[in-house]
């Protein structure tokens, strides 16, 4: 048996080069890059106003006081898409909308329309003039090209995940194909004769519904993984092993099997992967729940293909898939993360709303509640029901608590580690 | 120009009988619940084994000590799956694996295996036996029924969304299809003669890309709405409206608008609106970014549709989107969030890292970058670059910070606002 951090250290052994796709920007979200994302253009394309308001030449303002205003003649209305090449002359003013390109005439300043004196329209001519009692500055309400992205600014780094909000900034440069990494396709295989579908009506004598296959099923798809679903196998070495091969016959680098692998008459997930060649890097882990999760690998087709043993439990299950299988494709695809969840740092640090038991010499993961105090602190209580088959507490539940290996209770007040369930 | 607040106040003022409809237990991450939900059986559906080990009577076992310990035949191995309806005598034990039911006789104990002193095997015979040198207790290692949900319970309130770790629930208890608020339809105008397409491969004389239409849409789609997209309409309030009733008439219960919304000479979505009777609820709020924003309402076909204009600088989208489309959305299906992100209170503390400048009388929404430092206090950072035009602080951003109305500088080390970006 060893511990968790031992078993982080042989699934980071492991390297991949993983393949790559190339992907329109409609699809980007949740997808990670393959190589880093530079701007080729820079953003805004053109000097342009950011106000409704007056074009001028902040040197024809200077003068302006409330007893001896500038007047100035508005020669033209400029709106956004609007382009101009005409010579303004420096006592003119343009009527300028926002987003409108600022002309390559030395007009400098932008003036809100609150901030001019008097909008003076002639009827009968047709002209307006704008009566100014101050001076402005150059520069003033006008957006530089550039000032947002530089051309051949580096963006986001490899192994960046994209989010909704970086739709903004690749909509904004024109980018709107992505080199993302292909993610590996995963095989999913249940065990256990006593499983049936979670959609059967009414459950036979010693029946239980698989709740673990959806669950993973949805959870590799959530992250883009193409999934091979198998379905149960009951207790059949022979058909397990025969899914396994298909799952990487099918292309799968990752077969994920639940159940059958803890030390029980009928766990056969060690010795099956065994009789296949496969070498087993880890078995049984000091964790609870989910001790008995399996790690094993094997050379398939010129390629090394990896396998995930998790105990059938539902909960040992989804540790056994958020604290190592995760952690393992993260790691073989280069998945560094997004703004909100980089993986690398997914752990946040919390306060222990209360004393809770723990089995020493185990790293628990626990169910629990995290929320933040007014004060701004967060505060994590693990919930009543952490036995392993238990998921009633998943109806509260928002966070893992993860308690290290080291004593027997975990205090109130202690700063412990959360992470999002 | 009303203040937030008021705002808010009016989206919550219209409220709507949100359709419903029936989906596979496959489909409901991220859907909402239109009916409380609860459990029809109790689960476990039946007792058994918390490990693998043997069944024993507790009685039998009673006197046993090192000196004198006690000796039971092993009758039988039960498996999960296996059911049994034969009596086995007082004196017996046995074996027995995780999660077999436990048979309708009075044995009431499973003994771990690394709990028994001895395990003999008679290979003449055939048989096995287990001395105890110790007694156990009645109900150890026994998982009762019900332990886990009760039929007749309510696992989730109305408005409920489903998140990934519900599926072990809800594939638990067998409710593989779930009655889900059919989230509505929402039309998207983006306006501005300025605009092209985030695909374009080169910008023309004063054009930009369309950076806010994918964003809209694709943030519509995550939280299930059907989108409407009607594409640009340059600054033709015609067209403009010609898309309004089309999106009406397709069923959309709301319609959003970009640009075209403020005092300008082009901003035609107010008068448009007005045009085909629609009643404008508020225009202008006094916030930052975004302060142009219009919310009306109007009658189409006996149903009461809604529209939402927002200012076209990318950042001024995402703040209407987030802090008003978003929370009358969330009103009008009465979403009441998940258990990570609860919509009612989904803003939560956080320390401000460093003095801020923002325009008094103005609720500011600024981008933010937010973390948990090891005390496990929230720190957040409002981040360089608050303009509505500029995106790039986006690259970095996870959060938005909201300030309050009051003052002209958010002091480091005050408690503010933060939510997820």
């Amino acid at each position: 048996m060893i511990e968790y951090q031992e078993a982080l250290q042989v699934l980071r052994s492991f390297s991949s080069e993983p393949e790559t796709e190339i992907i329109d920007l409609e699809n980007a979200v949740g997808r990670t890059l393959s190589t880093h994302l530079m701007a080729n253009e820079t953003s805004p394309p053109f000097d342009n106003s950011a106000m409704d308001g007056y074009l001028v030449r902040s040197s024809a303002t200077a003068s302006a006081t409330s007893s001896n205003p500038v007047l100035l003649p508005v020669k033209k209305c400029l709106g956004a898409g609007d382009t101009s090449n005409e010579y303004f002359d420096c006592n003119s003013a343009l009527e300028i909308m926002t987003g409108a390109p600022i002309p390559a005439s030395d007009h400098d300043c932008v003036i809100k329309i609150e901030d001019v004196a008097e909008i003076i329209r002639n009827s009968s001519d047709g002209t307006t003039h704008i009566l100014l009692t101050k001076p402005f500055f150059s520069g003033a309400n006008i957006r530089r090209a550039g000032e947002d992205f530089q051309s051949g600014q580096v963006l986001f780094q490899t192994g960046q995940t994209i989010e909704l909000s970086h739709l903004l900034v690749l909509a904004t440069l024109g980018i709107s194909q992505l080199s993302v990494v292909r993610m590996p396709k995963v095989g999913l295989i249940s065990t256990g004769k006593e499983l049936v579908s979670h959609s059967v009506a009414k459950l036979g004598p010693g029946q239980i519904r698989n709740s673990t296959g959806l669950y993973l099923k949805k959870s590799l798809e959530a992250l883009h993984h193409p999934v091979i679903d198998c379905g149960n196998v009951a207790d059949d070495p022979d058909l397990f092993l025969n899914h396994v091969k298909n799952c990487l016959n099918s292309g799968a680098q990752l077969v994920l099997s639940t159940g059958a692998v803890s030390m029980g008459r009928y766990d056969f997930v060690k010795s099956s992967l065994e009789r296949m060649g496969a070498q087993i890097h880890f078995h049984k882990c000091a964790i609870r729940p989910g001790k008995p999760i399996l790690f094993a690998s094997t050379m398939w087709e010129d390629r090394r293909v990896f396998f995930f043993g998790m105990p059938g439990n539902p909960i040992s299950t989804a540790v056994g898939f958020r604290f190592f299988v995760r952690p393992f494709l993260d790691h073989i695809v280069g998945r560094s993360g997004s703004n909100a969840t980089k993986t690398d740092s997914q752990y946040t640090k919390a306060k222990l709303a209360n004393d809770f038991k723990k089995p020493e010499g185990y790293r628990c993961f626990f169910k629990a509640h995290g929320r933040t105090l007014d004060s701004g602190e967060q505060v994590v209580e693990p919930l009543t029901g952490q036995a392993s088959f238990m998921v009633s507490p998943l109806l509260k539940a928002n966070s893992w608590v993860v308690f290290n290996e080291s004593d027997n209770v975990a205090k109130a007040g202690s700063i412990v580690e959360v992470c999002k369930l």
